[in-house]
């Protein structure tokens, strides 16, 4: 994939890369997308973040066994993720580099909720992007919560912790276009709830 | 605040922006904030988000009005949210536009979870980053989920939906620099959790 260096080109070229080159991805880089990361907002700029980056071959046959569990489990004999159209995923022994988002849980519930998330999914996002600027590929994967217990085992995240997303990244083994998407006018509504864009 | 057009500028000067000018923000600049949200990932690519617009301002009185209480009652007297050193909040009646991010929950659970998140704040946080790159504000705030019920009948939200944010977008009354933030080795981590991290 070509890089990006326009913010006008960046968002419509984000796209969901499964598919990686067996090439690695320089740690010069990493530190790249994950500077990017820790610039993202967080709930009263608490930066709760945590970026875990596996390399090693043992952890990472680890994750990925959990990983193929929880996508068998959902989606049977169908494979899952990828697109009918799209390469082979790449199975994570073989992705260079998994990142594993953390974020520290409130204090009062012990749990993450759905407005933890405003504390982490920013994070991540502005990860994808600074990759997809840099020509790398990723695709925000969040299935491992189907085995949470036991990738939690595997990285030892402890109790206060949890795993929002599961990051691959690395080379994408073809150019992809721009992201196909409905109008946004199709999704935006007037001042109130409007029943018509349901 | 500068517009930015390149890539490497645009993380590092993502700010939350909680003071607007009395100038109203075009409606061609909305669309592109919104365009910029819908090319985000989503869970199984699903989309789930819808982006309510609110300019009428019987709608932001009594949106502000559900917020200034959820504030009260979370900082008590001491107005909460901006920093110390910043210049004075923009109550919401003044604000030219408030966007509230909306997402279908889960139809097995019924309600957003954790993991809900990921299919709506990426989706935010390319609207801030957008807006930013037009040298527009925005801030993301969730305070008013202390207010939910009252919100979502303010707004007409279905039971089918939740709300992740309330993002005000206007234009800054100041300048503004680069975030602070720590080195992002200080919160990565290798192959496991490090508890020297934590």
């Amino acid at each position: 994939m070509q890089p990006i260096e326009r913010v006008d080109d960046l968002f419509a070229h984000q796209r969901a890369v499964r598919a990686f080159a067996d090439r690695d991805v320089d740690e010069a880089l990493v530190e790249r997308v994950l500077a990017a990361a820790t610039r993202a907002p967080s709930g009263s700029n608490t930066q709760p973040w945590r970026f875990v980056v596996v390399r090693d071959p043992g952890v990472k046959a680890q994750l990925g066994e959990a990983y193929e569990d929880a996508l068998r489990e959902t989606y049977g004999g169908r494979g899952g993720g990828a697109g009918a159209a799209g390469p082979e995923r790449t199975p994570w022994t073989r992705v260079p580099v998994l990142i594993v988002a953390c974020v520290q849980v409130p204090a009062r519930t012990g749990q993450a909720g759905f407005q933890t998330g405003a504390s982490i999914y920013p994070a991540c996002q502005n990860l994808m992007l600074q990759a997809r600027a840099l020509g790398l590929g990723t695709v925000l994967t969040t299935m491992h919560r189907r085995r949470r217990e036991r990738i939690h085992e595997i990285l030892g995240i402890p109790a206060g912790y949890d795993t929002a997303a599961i990051i691959p990244l690395g080379w994408p083994t073809q150019p992809y276009g721009r992201s196909r998407r409905p109008p946004a006018a199709s999704v935006t509504m007037r001042d109130r709830w409007d029943p018509a864009r349901e």
